[in-house]
């Protein structure tokens, strides 16, 4: 009675929406929808700023393992990683839509527990879910799109960066990649105090919303959020501006567990690791200032904005440069 | 060398957008967009009208057979689907995202020839993709996101039908049905110059962009697009509306072939049969007037709205009311 097959499209949407209704408040979903669910499509009033649009997919067996899924975890994570996106073009979101593959055999209460996931996320950070589709698949899916605004005309984009100017992060990274690991090599130390932290990385990473209107208000224009690891998204960043740059592996922010952890090769967790959901921006020393005096979080100097032609070198304590294999995020190719 | 496995993501993502670029005019492609594929997110600059959002989801083995799929076919179909919401909403379409999950043995060639497929839409009818994300799965799907914006403040909905206007749609019922039992009972007959118009209608249907921008010219308030068959679609309206209605099973526009094909029984196509993207809508005899002289299409009245309490009568011509089983396109249960 619980499966998917047990209910009608119709009902599920039914449920689906309730659900929204009930565990969001009026405040954030209603912000500019004239109408949401229940038409041809969702209508949306003028929007006076820049608006920007992202998108993100995840997939049973590729993004996540079904059975050992917390589902209202799941709900956040792809929410927020979306958000992400959007606090890195320095906006804050606006309307989602939600896009569902389901087996026959899946529970509705899993459904229905990301859903919550949903609205957890919403409650904290905004923006409002306006739309969706819902299909028959063999493979559990989920595709969400969201619409951010912006507050004024400047939007954050990777094309910008200047060679002097210093690379900021806005957290620790390679939280997320050791929470990963520890889910699925050593389940039974999920639960340990110590390991807290990187569990949250992974399963509910923290889109930074507010740090990406800040850099705006404080005249930055180069920021990307770290969802590919450190080196991958620089990389990208670089070849937007078409820049180089120098890392300082002793000047990223970095958990003190995870040091004690991996002694010999916490660098590696750092610099390759993904799902950071950490903001990576550019600043001049101008800039950072105006940032530090009006925002209330912090943002780490990793590096500089260096030549192109000098490349990306990650450089240790002792000023020498460190190589790192290829690793990343690549869903086709050699995996 | 062609699977989908030989290459990587970033390399599939620059093929697939050189396509959209070699394929489509800028004209189109370029509108409202202030930057497009290849950052977090797309920027998109204010829009003065309303906009409206749709989404829609397409999934192997649930709305199409891998083996026998013609992709540049299918790729004008989704977005076509997509279309056609904005269509009944009274807008033009935009901007899309696409969505795909791939498996790794499927042939890029096809992925390819479904861009060119949504090239070939958006040549016709206007719009641009401006962003999306490629994920690996074990099934094939492809969901896609379409905004859309309105001329002045009127959009389309389903709410606003009233008792005394007549109902009319945009053409032929039933053709798409037809269509798709040739391809899966009489795969043979696909190319018969008799069938052209039902296969047509299956694979690449018409999104009625400009009778819906008609509509709202005439002061037209109440539409959808039929997608789940007459008797369903005009179920949901009524519902919305608060409505019932009567439908003249003879004024319904019919394919002459159809009625050929099936001499007892072309009225079950006509009424039931799913995915015909035409318009259904009510309207005043002043408003119908309007729409006649600003209109280059054709409408057809196909019945009245009446008291809820009425409930839905479908009338044949002898004035009985007929009865037709629940049929329709839920995805779930009872499939």
């Amino acid at each position: 009675m619980n499966q998917i097959s047990s209910i009608s499209e119709s009902e599920l949407i039914k449920r689906l929406h309730n659900i929204i209704i009930e565990n969001t408040s009026p405040d954030s979903t209603s912000e500019n929808i004239d109408m949401g669910i229940g038409d041809d499509a969702a209508i949306v009033n003028p929007i006076k700023n820049k608006n920007v649009v992202t998108t993100d997919t995840m997939v049973e067996n590729t993004h996540f393992i079904y059975d050992v899924t917390n589902f209202r975890n799941l709900g956040w994570k792809l929410l927020a990683t979306n958000y992400s996106d959007i606090a890195a073009m320095g906006c804050r979101p606006l309307h989602s839509v939600i896009n569902l593959g389901l087996r026959e055999n899946q529970k509705i209460s899993d459904v229905e527990e990301m859903y919550l996931g949903f609205c957890d996320l919403i409650n904290e950070f905004g923006g409002a879910i306006i739309g969706g589709d819902i299909v028959r698949s063999d493979t559990f899916f989920i595709s969400i799109t969201v619409t951010g605004v912006s507050e004024g005309n400047i939007i954050l984009t990777r094309k910008k960066a200047k060679i002097g100017d210093e690379i900021f992060v806005t957290g620790n990274l390679g939280n997320s990649k050791v929470g990963l690991e520890i889910i699925l090599n050593s389940p039974d130390h999920i639960t340990s105090d110590n390991n807290k932290s990187f569990i949250e990385a992974h399963t509910r990473p923290t889109p930074k919303i507010q740090q990406g209107l800040d850099l705006v208000r404080a005249c930055i224009t180069t920021a990307m959020d770290i969802s590919d690891g450190l080196l991958n998204d620089l990389k990208k960043m670089c070849d937007s501006s078409d820049v180089g740059a120098e890392i300082y592996i002793e000047s990223i922010p970095v958990d003190k567990h995870l040091k004690n952890m991996y002694p010999e090769k916490w660098d590696e967790k750092v610099v390759q690791g993904g799902e950071d959901y950490e903001l990576l921006f550019t600043a001049s020393s101008d800039s950072i200032n105006i940032l530090n005096d009006i925002s209330e979080s912090e943002f780490f100097s990793i590096g500089k904005v260096t030549e192109k032609s000098s490349g990306i070198k990650i450089i240790d304590s002792n000023g020498k440069t460190k190589t790192y294999n290829e690793v990343g995020w690549d869903h086709f190719k050699g995996k």
